[in-house]
């Protein structure tokens, strides 16, 4: 590749919808000069409940145009894509390529040293048992335990976050992981870490311990700085990069969802017409 | 039309997902001899959250569909579908199309006389005022109150009919509608029928009287009773038409929840390609 990572070229990040803005949050806390281009399938959320095969279906329209619009590198912040469609999408596109699977698997595996770790994810990420192995391949030998949360997408896109509803969905989730003896929870998906104060507090009531919680954000965020060149990686906070979000559906929604996501205002949100992300 | 209804021929009744098989299930108890064929656009699930422009480009896709099959009458058991896409739908397509909103607001104003009504609906349908609409064009004029209810979709396909969560959800949308007066309730989601008995209770606890729901499905089958030949409208349940069912993703997991809004253990579900449902 002549210079994919030119510095001028934005990242381009996507998600089923809301949740992939987390990781964005640590991108641009990270490298606030790096432009980025993000599009949530909002005309199609939840991914997390749908086949391998219709996920990767949206997933290349998804990636499709991003890669048009020449991005530089493609940040999958979505666990069910990361899960299911990731070997698909290197295979269609010649870009470097960033899941939240592994890396999120070596953080938790740095956190957990050798005890058990419990993995919440969508119904789609969690039959594809793509943590369990991406933790074997980095040489865990403790258990892992996992749950399908098909309920807290919904939670967070209808914004709620706290509460009695949230709190018993939590509980519900978390206790076969807890009871099964899990001590550090992977955040599988990346919409849960708007829910990250009632899941901690559930986990730790269930548990009568402190529970580590495991976000894909940082993690993500390391291997993205290992692929940027050193005037992208600035980090003096003065020098912002743009920030350009584009829809499926519904860009006004979108927008007053984001600052909660984002932790900054974000600019006009561009609704993309369905038909120009056919394949 | 020279014979579009002819007793051979199918009726065409199609949803986002699993909720118009509560109208399926009443079509069939009304109509047993009348085939049917289901289409539920699983793939793209739940369309209430989603903006009129998508919804309705969803919709066309599903009734061409059916229409392509040669069904005699189309059936949209979908409240945000009837609220937002019916008028495109029947310009698009020449053949007899039932919706649910009319039929269930008629239901509601003969049990509600001039008590207020309240309408439990999707974002979309509370969004497009089709049932306060619908209910003055038939002569309401008591107050009319309406609450969208987001998560109440994603509790039904999860499964999730009883216990606490969807319990304290429904208490949330159902108090604004009690306290501001309705005593009869539309609603207005064919979802919603599965947390009937969760809808029934926190209703009554609230209001402390007994409160009168409304579903749309027996009020659809008297509107369709109108459309069929004699044939058709055979009430002899030794005769029993063909029931197809077609969804657009994950047709085992569909047919796992199919009995339960049925009635019935359907025969098999097929899985339609979502390419060709695209016009």
């Amino acid at each position: 590749m002549s210079d994919p990572l030119a510095a001028s070229a934005p990242l381009g990040v996507f998600d089923s919808g809301l949740g992939g803005l987390t990781v964005v949050r640590e991108l641009r806390r990270r490298f606030p000069a790096q432009s980025i281009l993000y599009l949530g399938d909002t005309a199609r959320v939840p991914y997390g409940t749908r086949s391998p095969a219709t996920v990767t279906q949206y997933a290349l329209a998804c990636a499709d145009v991003l890669v048009r619009r020449h991005v530089k590198a493609l940040v999958v912040a979505c666990g069910t894509v990361s899960s299911v469609a990731l070997d698909t999408l290197a295979r269609e596109f010649s870009l470097p390529i960033v899941g939240v699977i592994t890396p999120s698997a070596r953080a938790a595996l740095a956190q957990a040293g050798e005890r058990p770790i419990g993995i919440l994810g969508t119904a789609g990420t969690i039959a594809s048992d793509a943590y369990p192995q991406a933790l074997r391949a980095l040489g865990a030998r403790q258990p892992v335990f996992t749950q399908a949360a098909p309920l807290l997408v919904p939670l967070v896109e209808e914004g709620w976050l706290d509460g009695e509803v949230p709190r018993l969905a939590a509980r519900r989730y978390l206790a076969p992981l807890i009871d099964a003896g899990a001590r550090v929870l992977v955040l599988g998906c990346t919409h849960y870490p708007l829910l990250r104060h009632v899941l901690q507090s559930e986990a730790n009531a269930l548990s009568g311990d402190h529970i580590a919680l495991v976000e894909s954000s940082s993690a993500v965020a390391n291997e993205v700085a290992a692929l940027l060149q050193p005037a992208d990686r600035e980090s003096d906070p003065l020098v912002r990069g743009e920030l350009e979000l584009l829809v499926t559906d519904l860009p006004n929604a979108f927008a007053a969802m984001a600052t909660r996501f984002l932790g900054e205002v974000p600019g006009e949100v561009h609704a993309l017409d369905l038909a120009s992300s056919r394949r």
